[in-house]
């Protein structure tokens, strides 16, 4: 068994284009020993976002604190602690901060490596 | 998109022999269309126990309230809110609430299929 406390997670600034003020942990990857999934937690500051994108793999969200909205071509909706979010695979999706205090949320994805 | 906020979501009694005072929530699981894995959320109340047991697939959680003991057949450790513990394929565990409040986690496993 292993266990890491969220405080000594490296804290890594999320470079990709159009992504604002939102960093990553990489909680539980490959390199911890996980076979099938990885556990990330992000967190965006206020006037963060993650501009709409899309990929083959779906994410399984719990929102910890604060607020966002999280949108899709489709729909948009205001998440806030004890929402639980499931974006399917290949479905486009994206991440504002809509509130005062940083947006946390752990989202599981079927990738063990990190990258 | 779906969304399902923790208040919706039903608890159910953990039957399991040696189970006591502990609930489970399906949050994520095959039938919401969860390909990969599902994401689960334990409540234990004070008391409340899951003996040592063992199984094929790992569990990556998340401590979301309270306090337990996790232990396996070579450690024990104190989980508190912001700790996440990886427990590997095969590995005995089991869990206590050592506190006086639920202690509160999730835990996902790489089965989709609810069971």
């Amino acid at each position: 068994m292993k266990r890491k406390n969220i405080e000594d997670v490296p804290e890594e600034e999320v470079t990709i284009e159009g992504v604002k003020k939102t960093r990553i942990q990489w909680i539980w990857t490959k390199a911890d020993g996980a076979p099938n999934f990885a556990m990330r937690r992000f967190i965006m500051e206020p006037g963060g976002e993650i501009p709409l994108h899309n990929h083959p793999w779906e994410h399984e969200i719990y929102v910890l604190s604060g607020e966002g909205e999280v949108y899709t071509d489709k729909e948009r909706i205001i998440a806030q602690p004890g929402d639980a979010l499931f974006v399917p695979p290949d479905e486009p999706h994206g991440y504002v901060n809509t509130g005062d205090e940083p947006f946390i949320f752990l989202c599981m994805i079927p990738k063990p490596e990190r990258g």
